[in-house]
């Protein structure tokens, strides 16, 4: 039976070619600074965004954290969108290790306003934590795989330049955005001041996050790397698959995005009762399910999909490098063959 | 010139009869539990509200982050209001010592829906913080001082009941709210976990709040309490105005709520163009102005009237034990003299 | 029959003079900064320890974890001494609280050597805490109410400046050592970056401590405070109190000491079996117990006298101003009797 | 030149074995536990140590990390070695992730005693924080790579469990112990609460440890990994590694051993007045130098050959397996020189 996995694209696997050069990958101790292939993925990544300094971390949580443990102290308040990333699915580490309070805005269109940001920074007032950071989110995973434009991004920049507070950037799927936005990462993300971006995902390397940013921001981070325990040794053998990430898999997230839309269409097209597109965007098809969507889920899941639920009645389909046009095809028919059983 | 101060009704101070039986008061060293007068107000304090314990401790706040701290373990969220006084006047010490993320709800009429609170209680999910508390304030200080009915306090503890989480009340008004809504504090408050609720503020004792709960909780609250610095020793010289502000001072609540609302009257009885009342609740006058509100206040404040701000064109005037008849005539006379200046 | 608590010198209850200034104290607001009897006390104690500015609080320990907290920075590490108070007796709150590792260094003296401050100070690296502060005491009361001398404590003082380090003193009983050491308090902690002294304990104010230091310190511990809950409202009642201790009590402790010593040459007198002195160091006595401790406390408390074990095979006794001459020789007949029953 | 590092095993290359493994491995999404190389990885490890469950961890800190924050809550005290890896270079995540209080025994000599263990345990007390974990470290970094006997590390057990507390094992060089006394490792671990034993180093994996212990700990630990932004997605190929370094690399950490002691008798019989050996232990020569280490260690640099200092006067030459007989005749060789060139 074929297997299509929708859930996420952190499920892509290495590309051969990741697996090739990984096997031969120049390494050293990485806690010294000797690996060499993490040094070069390192500044790779910072050219790439334009950005002074770079490092590499095992995780995108990992990267979020990082950049808020720098840019904030403990007691600190940070602004962010309720349905972030950082503040919904990360475990609450913004509390419990980097000691900061959210102060959560609305976006569920994949950014918050700067009025209410504005609203949110605080004065200087004995009752009050001093706000310490902005963060935003793009692609934004829970607006569906919104890519934020240029101009709504640098609102927010500018606005927190105007009130002297750093930006840091989840981009954990940045270069759907740019991909997405028709415009380089180096300008998407000029005006922030930090950048966590995966090479897992659809950049499909096994595992890693790149945190960028200055020079003197990253050497904190390096060290708070090292408290959280995320300093590795001989970590090449990973960074070998993020050089074939970064200069080879950033110009193939347009097929994502192509797919995502072919996928939409089709399934627009069968006048469902059972399922809809709500929406498209990037990679990923939001689909709303009428009713019994755990029995749907389970339907796909003994015909090889395996699909998230969303929120209540909503189904999320990521497209990624594992998935072809044969898939997609195989996928919107079993959806056929399900909702026949169901009208039987 | 006659001194008014509206700002808040912390400005209290003490009776006579209160110094009079501090400057008598039976002391011993309450870190060991041996001072009398501390026993006997943490005593009354959980016989009044009808629970098992209660602690004496210097502030609302230490009495609402202890809550947190002995509900909750570090790495938990919690849920409230976002404009609840624990989350917008506690200085983030949410995060920053009791290590919980705050998922903040909306509450401008004084509390959130049961609705959204049952939204924000998280599932079992590796990426999930637990939700491991519910707070509510009443009277709600932020909502301008709306006294939330026991119906709606009560759907918010059986929901928390059906989802096996413990409540906490931020009671800091709580005599205000009992007082309004014509209710016994002990059934106000019979579905809650712990509540806290200040002796300082309108019920005029200098310093301290209680914090009340079960047996079990109250012990470990005791232990948090000595490790934030809160253990005092001859505590019974402050506890001493505590039993009076128990006994005598929470029947007189109604006089301040009555001259509230007479000065709502006779505020809306000027017809002035530069002030209205927005809204009047428990012992809290809301005021809308028109134009130059700083220049409004240092007006009244050259008049010998205090009174904050509460937001963009709102004044927060708050009625209280040392504010009399004369001083709200004095007030509507200041702001008649200040319009007619304006006019000039 | 007669009470003797020799337990400790928190025990001590406020004198006449205490409670007439406290039942008459001018008082406001002390958030606000309107409480004009806290002020009055927060100046005075920066004056008379030659700082530049002080802040009232409710006990030692949150005196001591705002020190910790406005000198460092969460993930520092800090240096003080293994019997500390600090690091013994104040539940662990600086690292729940503070975030701060606790290096901790031998000082059975009362003070550690600078040399083994020397090798604790971390270098520059990666896989090492920064050290943010130096923590001594004094007197010290794990090491049996020692004074430690200015010269030992100015050696501290100089290597931490070399290392551009601050020093924190825990002065719960400044007044004590500065009697001892027959120096003024200034002189005493002149080279120290804060001080927190108590005006319980030996100087009879019913609740509170200062913490003395620069103004900018003070600010941010201010602030910190109101995190902490340590900001009460109307705490002129208590700091009338202190003004008291601060300007009539810091010259009787000789008294106590003298009494101390009294109290020693009696016991050693006895020449009994069954307790010796150990040593005597300003108001405490420790005392060594040949058998059965437990006995012997229990003992003594059915005749009035309480007294608190101090570690294997030893007592504690502390001398105040709530313990007479006359008290020291019934406890010395006390013994003679105890012992008289033990040898039956 | 030829290179040689015996600055630490972190530098050891993974072998030709493990590149061609990792090249091959099947790979899934660990945080949905779908990578079978890590799942395989885990089950191994657990059996190997004869404990339930492990963790895949991308480093020995975040294991050790993770097991302080699993076994204890924020605001305990944890005993362990003054001189333990875990408070001496962990960056003092203890106090600012896990919120715990470091109490720290002598352990020069590998291990603190009995003796001085059962008098730091705290007694139930206002005052104290909780005892939550005893840690132990074999072999042990900072008492120069020794082996602490089976014996003395279940006598520590044994007085953890008559206390009713946890013991963790820092087993960072865990075969390392069990090649040097002889002994299986699941024998070695039998009485301890969790593991953290490493892949990297003498295994020669490139990356992570694995933190091992009872299932219902490794799941609290998997979630606690999650927060920490451990948790890795396609790692099975690293896992890949580890499992050829679990079955092909532990039996050959014996020849390490004795390389180390050809080592120390080649040094010996220089008969040397600039460096003696001053002991070796598994597979750590730790060396003595007269004068000038810092000259010492750039002339061995500029000759290839690198070594780390290890204290005053101390080196620590660390045997790995990318170190030949050659190597070690090289260093020699180099030695003579250099002392050769001192003498000039």
């Amino acid at each position: 039976m074929r297997e299509v996995d929708l859930r996420s694209d952190t499920v892509t696997r290495p590309t051969a070619k990741m697996r090739e050069v990984m096997a031969k990958a120049k390494v050293g101790d990485d806690v010294y600074r000797e690996d060499p292939t993490v040094n070069k993925l390192e500044e790779k990544a910072a050219q790439a965004l334009g950005k002074e300094a770079a490092l590499f971390v095992p995780s995108g949580t990992m990267g979020n954290l990082l950049a808020v443990m720098t840019h904030t102290q403990p007691g600190d308040e940070i602004i962010l969108g309720e349905n972030s990333h950082i503040f919904c699915y990360e475990v609450g580490g913004l509390a419990k290790l980097a000691g900061v309070q959210a102060k959560t805005l609305a976006d569920s269109s994949g950014i918050f306003s700067p009025k209410a940001m504005q609203e949110a920074i605080r004065d200087d007032n004995i009752h009050y934590p001093r706000t310490g950071l902005i963060c935003v989110e793009n692609t934004h995973n829970r607006a569906g795989g919104v890519a934020v434009s240029k101009v709504k991004l640098d609102d927010i920049c500018n606005l927190a330049i105007k009130n002297n507070l750093p930006v840091h950037l989840d981009g954990a799927r940045l270069f759907n955005a740019a991909a997405e936005l028709e415009i380089d990462v180096k300008s998407l993300v000029k005006n922030v001041d930090s950048v966590m971006f995966c090479i897992s995902k659809g950049l499909a390397a096994p595992v890693g996050s790149l945190l960028v940013g200055s020079k003197e921001f990253i050497m904190q981070a390096r060290k708070n790397r090292k408290m959280l325990g995320g300093g590795m040794r001989q970590a090449g053998m990973l960074a070998a698959a993020g050089l074939v990430a970064l200069e080879e898999m950033t110009n193939r997230i347009d097929d994502d995005h192509n797919l995502a839309n072919k996928f939409a269409k089709l399934v627009k097209g069968l006048d469902s009762e059972m399922i809809r597109v709500r929406n498209v965007n990037t990679n990923f098809v939001i689909l709303e399910v009428t009713d019994d969507i755990k029995g749907l889920i389970t339907q796909l899941a003994d015909r090889g999909v395996k699909i998230s639920q969303f929120g209540p009645g909503l189904l999320r389909a990521v497209i990624h490098k594992d998935i072809s046009n044969e898939d997609i095809n195989y996928v919107v028919n079993q959806l056929v063959d399900v909702e026949g059983k169901f009208n039987e």
